[in-house]
């Protein structure tokens, strides 16, 4: 167990706040709630990217960037959206700095002054569809398929990071379509992109649903949602998609004429996946010595550390590990090689867990002997000796493997820890012993579920897309319900 | 000649903000003196980012991310810093917005004022530094070698889409090293990575050189800069590369205990390439027509066009479009096929000409019959049918050569534009005549630079690394001079 970091078992919320810190991850800044992401997460982020753009291209989205400022009039045009972003939100009100005269030092100019505030974008609806109203006029101008990558600013009081911080990464889909059917498609077809991307890069098993109306993102008349658990039985909410419906296009006048001739409001989604992810994967899969990286995602897939007394055996492993380096980089593994002689390689193996490395390959003087190499998996810490001839080959299935392992390690913990309680005592109980998912019935009404969220803190994360039509009785209030949804106290 | 474009010759500011509009590459927003990047200019963009990266990543650099916002104190610890920024900056003085119980509707809560003002960051070198301070004690933490991908605003009164808005997105690279000599060297080897990019993505041959105190960097000791002629005559600042010497280490106090165990201040460089760019793409070597991208930028290689008067035509057509098209697809070139029926095939060389596409295939009927495809190559409109067998390894050799002739063309304009006057009537001649690069000589002083300023708008815009020694007279003062150096107008 890496002695620094705080266990797992014993303090959840520190121990993942230090491995955040001991990895590399990310610090906090000076600035309140805003973090500093290092290059060793910023790497991650970087993957992230990667394999959501290309995702996001191949299913016809195009890039674009929108101003980081929005008027605040913009705001008031989308009453429900206004009502969840205002009250946090960071606003510029002035545009030079001077010097004061009495002293004080450097002071807001009172003579620059802006005629109307600017916000700091907390997702950008507004001012894209501002936009969109000067390139949408005929249905031959749709759909209109648009990512941003962008920074976004909430300012959240209590923060953590990357699960909540207020400046934060992320993406944001902004589409235009002619028909509801059509928005409605693209919000189920980005929902699947995301659970896609969840389980097959993150390794991350999501259930994918409907949010309740009190969950819904400000100004959708729907959200689907993927949520994911964590190690400490919460949930996570991973990624949103929304139908919008007709909301912004009548909130910024956003007209088309169709086939026929005939004038109407245009359909929208929008859909954000953000530097949260990264707190996910953390929480999701990592344990006491460290991160634990699903190889698709990990900067670095293979290090290799050489166990040496002097530089003359330094120099005959390095000859060995250059070979080895060149056959999996053709191979298109990305491959470390940590020859510093100032730390001891038991610093390094640790260092080297700490950071979640999916591959370690070890050797010494003994091993160049026998022509070995000793291979760790850092999922199950599991060692072996193997001949150095075909180790490159070795790796690639290894790596695989480790990636379907660490999803499989994921949907056991998830499918050991989720429960179908028909009584409230029981329901209580499962949050009370460690959490977990918890399938129950739901009579449907918002009141039910302000009043489960003020006794346990669970809320409903969201009604699977899967849950079987099965006549019940609502866990809390006993009135009658047709399918089990999805509850847990959440991140 | 695009109908709809200002002439080039006959209004040159009015033609760039038509190009840059018409062909959908950015226009400008609500939000004053902000610029909505469209699809296809980020599509360049992108373009960019991933060459530049793939540059900075092969010498070592690595990406992270630092906050958005700057403690306003922060300016005040570099005293030439502060005076570069301070008037042109935007504040966050609040954090929160409310309804108005006068029914005056949203406005900023006057209970939600921030203690100290946040400044959303020009350029992040305060930020960064006050990091490093907790990153860097012992000689074993140098160098950090780090780039950053990120959003910036400058308050700029007067804007000009890409050249000049009030949010850019660039990079900006801030590394820290152990010795003078080393942040002098990494401060050249930027510039260098600058240069290779311009002249080899961007088809934009560049001087390199120093800037004169007067046109360096708020706070940096020398700054190092790569200038571009555009075909207006102005010159273009396109990438610069600051060594800051132990300025910012001193203001944040990051000092390191070097291999003698002595204590000593950081060295720094920072260095930074814009969004910008895609100005000076347009300026350097669009036409009447349209924008003449370089191949290496492009975000489509090859249109295709089919030539028909019916669906059985079109069918037949697009049966050999697909196969070149895979052919083109398979060596890495970018294609698309524009087959819609709603526009004629001139309608559509206009548009993609417009759109600056490097090469045109036209098939019709006739073609199918022989066997051939027109080809057109965007940078001279040149003609050629062609056996469709092979097009593809034509094409391949083609879009080399339209990068190189790109290049040629735009070296050769410099060449005849570059003029070496040693009076002061020719050097205002010059100007008067349409601009250029002049190199003359100058007798080092700020006050002959302010001067010659004042009455021409021409600045000093580098003292060329390659400018040889050479004895002459100052252009103004006729003091002695040592060696020319590049006075132009820039933008």
């Amino acid at each position: 167990m890496a002695k620094f970091l705080t266990n797992r078992d014993e303090n959840y919320a520190q121990w993942y706040n230090d491995l955040v810190i001991k990895a590399e991850l990310a610090e906090n800044s000076v600035v309140r709630g805003c973090m500093v992401i290092k290059p060793y997460g910023y790497a991650i982020w970087e993957k992230i990217q990667s394999e959501l753009d290309r995702m996001f291209k191949a299913t016809g989205h195009v890039n674009a960037y929108f101003p980081l400022f929005i008027p605040k009039s913009f705001f008031s045009r989308e009453a429900k959206h206004v009502e969840g972003f205002a009250k946090e939100c960071a606003i510029v009100t002035h545009y030079r700095l001077k010097n004061d005269e009495k002293g004080k030092g450097l002071i807001v100019d009172p003579e620059a002054k802006l005629e109307e505030e600017l916000i700091i974008r907390p997702t950008s609806e507004t001012i894209i569809w501002n936009s969109y109203k000067n390139w949408i006029h005929s249905y031959r101008d749709l759909p209109v398929l648009i990512n941003q990558w962008a920074n976004v600013v909430r300012w959240e009081m209590r923060t953590r990071l990357f699960l909540r911080t207020a400046e934060f990464l992320w993406q944001e889909g902004h589409t235009a379509h002619a028909t509801r059917e059509e928005a409605i498609e693209e919000t189920e077809k980005i929902i699947n992109v995301y659970s896609d991307f969840a389980e097959n890069f993150m390794a991350l098993p999501v259930i994918k649903g409907y949010k309740s109306e009190n969950e819904r993102f400000a100004g959708a008349l729907d959200t689907y949602a993927i949520e994911a658990l964590m190690q400490d039985g919460k949930a996570l909410q991973a990624g949103t998609s929304h139908f919008l419906g007709q909301n912004f296009a009548k909130a910024f006048d956003v007209q088309f004429t169709d086939k026929n001739g005939k004038l109407d409001y245009v359909w929208a989604t929008s859909w954000g996946l953000s530097t949260r992810m990264i707190g996910a994967l953390v929480m999701a899969h990592a344990d006491n010595h460290g991160l634990v990286l699903p190889p698709r995602l990990a900067p670095v897939h293979v290090i290799i550390i050489p166990v040496f007394k002097n530089a003359e055996q330094l120099g005959r492993i390095s000859e060995t590990v250059y070979k080895i380096r060149d056959e999996l980089l053709v191979k298109g593994i990305s491959v470390k090689y940590d020859d510093r002689d100032n730390n001891t390689p038991g610093w390094k193996y640790a260092h080297y867990e700490l950071k979640g490395v999916p591959v370690r390959l070890a050797i010494g003087p003994r091993d160049l002997e026998q022509g070995t190499v000793e291979v760790v998996r850092r999922d199950t810490l599991e060692k072996k000796n193997l001949p150095v001839n075909n180790i490159a080959d070795y790796v690639v299935t290894l790596l695989d493997e480790i990636q379907k392992n660490i999803f499989s390690k994921a949907d056991e913990f998830k499918k050991k820890n989720t429960f179908y309680p028909d009584k409230w005592d029981e329901f209580v109980k499962i949050l009370n012993d460690g959490g977990g998912f918890i399938m129950s019935h739901w009579d449907g009404t918002a009141e039910t579920e302000e009043k489960i969220k003020n006794e346990t803190k669970a809320t409903i994360r969201c009604i699977p897309f899967d849950s079987p039509a099965e006549d019940g009785k609502c866990i809390y209030s006993g009135k009658p319900s047709k399918r089990r949804v999805l509850y847990a106290i959440s991140y």
